[in-house]
């Protein structure tokens, strides 16, 4: 065999040891717990499904994007799975007649593409879905949402730290064509607020003047806040003179806002003219989700899809979802000192030990230990012992310590041990080994 | 664009509506709860790797059994993992001087094998693997049986329902070789002995006899069982007439058994010298976990593999682990009735909702219903509501009912709303609506 060869994990790819594990944990838990807090129930699919899933909604030239692969003999292609819409709308498809109206469905795992990984992008991420099928009503979009801003609420984060930007396709299109801009024109001018954040001003605003635009008009494209008006209230962070005129957005956007008023969550949001998303497939609301200062890519982003179902051969669903992926979201909590300790982490993933056995170095008593371990185990009790070859009770107190055991249970006999609480430092009088299990919460 | 094609999900993988969702998280969930009660940390890598990682493991004949892949233009080939253990060498490897020692580690996720699917074996599954690294002596053997073991008596199965089945690879050779077996023909007799269960049994005994084994001989591998005296006790299950001679066995095994009785998990175990594990690189103790009547496939399989992190460029690293794939155990469970039915499966799986609001049908009532979801979501609570038309108590009572809710809230005026137990029946009179949330549990 030549030199060993050098073995490193996949361009793009994690390796979680235990922190890092934990704190994927971490996330999807929280992701979890959002979505079911609002009713949705867990779906999954394939890691890889056939190609032409991912072609018949984005066209042949996803497969750049894709990995994608054969098996000798066989006629199909199969891809890693970008995104999961296409598999969701397949599910949905498939059963479409026996499921509840509307189906509200949640997933969370990993996803692939194969770009050059960059900061906030990777070729295997996580990635959450959460979407509301057989609901065409703007309680359903404000529900998303509101899924949404439970996520990030539940995290820690506020309104003041990450804005929910609004927009909604058909207005705006509506609104367009009333200014004069032609219909074929306007992809590309959505194109280019797409890309707004990743050009300097000046460049935006001599862009947005090639579409009939005036500089004035330019500036309320970059700031891009709509007023909307519900019950004479002004969305938050919308300065007067960064506000448009709001007649072919009000009947889109002000029932919305409505809901997420009733919610509880309008003020997360801001109406934000320049969100377009880059995916072709959205026909009504749309929204991003942004650290306030605009400095990471959107931590997530969504909005109504009322075609899909129907081009994976289901019924017509109106239907509206959004993904959130880890990586944009775990550094936005690492900014903002959301993301817990290391030791915390450990505990939050359900790793902190209950109970830590030693011995007071007897061989009565020694032999005693490893029993005593299966039992509290056997008692659902997360039990360690040392691997170490000392007897010393003091040094094996402090291995307990460091471990954050919450309890040291000290076997003194062939028949009897005593309890210290690890967080008080009280200690029991030695009571029978059998009576164990109950001291320590089993 | 031609007629929509028949979308389905690629051969030998699943989909995974609400109930198969839960019921995968029925096992996942148990998998971890074992694992952390031993003390296990959770690690994870890619869900696909450089091939060569796999090849450098088993050579080039099992990229015939990988779904593998390329990108346009780079050098490298990857493959989705078909199993988890040279990713868990690489991460030691790479860490090995600032890992504790030992180090005990656990993964469960998605793996991928290109083969023809069958009862039992599927193209993607799940896979739970437990190693501890660091340790040569049986108390570590002894310790990944017992999480096997922590197992399935966490599921409900007894030692009558599966069996551990114990054989020692290292042993097994040197009392070949003891009864005239050449080194050189003890792997062909390994690989007899690894098929036996699928030849019938007077095919088996008339291979068995070419390597020199008379037919008494040939029944005691037949029925595998080894006697392994420890402080005078017979393991379970071991008729007198299968025992054969231990000379060479009590070394190796004697400990162990010692071990597994400290940690009360001795009577789960056969000793069977039929074992021997398909994978080469064993060196010591090898298992598998059976369903006691030989029905299905082996639930779980693994052993010692002291050798592995150094081909891997790590420092010279005894080993010892095992993998249980979700099929077969799900396919036992399910056998003997262990897998709860869906509604329990989807509380167990923390989908029952904890509140349902409602409310009397009055205007100002209703106009409540939505904050109050919002309030009581933001509590933590797993709240509904519903999307029908009908504001008609009964009815929204019973659908309350149906989804198992534990509570339902009926909002009665703008300002007070009556608590009902779903479980005990009873009903609170009208309380001011802040104040719900804590009688639910908030």
């Amino acid at each position: 065999m030549p030199e060993t060869p050098s073995f490193q994990s996949p361009t793009g790819t994690r390796d979680f040891y235990p922190v890092e594990a934990a704190r994927r944990r971490f996330i999807t838990e929280a992701w979890r717990r959002a979505s079911i807090l609002h009713g949705f129930e867990e779906v999954d699919g394939p890691i890889f499904e056939h190609l032409e899933l991912y072609t018949v909604k984005s066209g042949e030239e996803i497969v750049a994007d894709l990995f994608s692969f054969t098996r000798k003999g066989a006629e199909k292609t199969y891809a890693l799975r970008p995104e999961f819409t296409p598999t969701l709308a397949r599910l949905y498809a498939t059963k479409a007649n026996s499921l509840p109206k509307p189906t509200k469905w949640f997933t969370a795992g990993p996803f692939f593409r194969a770009e050059r990984p960059q900061r906030g992008r990777l070729r295997e991420f996580l990635q959450w879905n959460v979407d509301l099928l057989g609901d065409a009503s703007p309680a359903a979009d404000a529900e998303i949402i509101a899924t949404c801003v439970s996520l990030l609420r539940g995290l820690g984060l506020t309104a003041q730290d990450v804005r929910v930007k609004i927009n909604h396709r058909k207005a705006l299109a509506e609104w367009l064509t009333q200014r004069g801009l032609p219909i074929d024109r306007q992809p590309a001018l959505l194109k280019l607020l797409d890309n707004k954040g990743k050009m300097p001003p000046a460049e935006f605003a001599k862009e947005i003047a090639a579409f009939g635009f005036a500089p004035e008009q330019a500036e309320v494209f970059q700031k891009g806040l709509i007023r909307v008006t519900i019950d004479e209230r002004t969305p938050t962070g919308a300065p007067a003179d960064t506000v448009v005129d709001v007649t072919y957005f009000s009947e889109a956007i002000t029932p919305l806002a409505r809901e997420l008023a009733a919610a509880g969550v309008l003020d997360w949001v801001d109406f934000d003219l320049s969100i377009v998303r880059g995916l072709a497939y959205y026909t009504g609301m749309v929204f991003e989700v942004h650290e306030a200062s605009g400095a990471e890519r959107a931590i997530a982003g969504g909005g109504r899809y009322d075609n899909l179902v129907e081009l994976f051969g289901g019924p017509p669903t109106p239907a509206v979802g959004f993904g959130m992926g880890d990586v944009v979201l775990a550094l936005v909590l690492q900014d903002r000192k959301l993301m817990p300790e290391d030791p915390k982490l450990m505990e939050v993933a359900g790793q902190r030990p209950d109970v830590f056995v030693l011995s007071n170095g007897t061989p009565e008593a020694e032999a005693q230990v490893k029993p005593l371990v299966g039992l509290l185990r056997a008692r659902n009790l997360h039990t360690r012992h040392t691997y170490r070859q000392t007897r010393n009770v003091g040094k094996l107190l402090e291995e307990a310590v460091k471990l954050r055991a919450r309890f040291a249970v000290i076997v003194e006999t062939g028949t009897t041990a005593t309890v210290k609480s690890l967080e008080t430092g009280q200690q029991t009088p030695p009571v029978p080994i059998p009576d164990v299990a109950k001291l320590v919460g089993g």
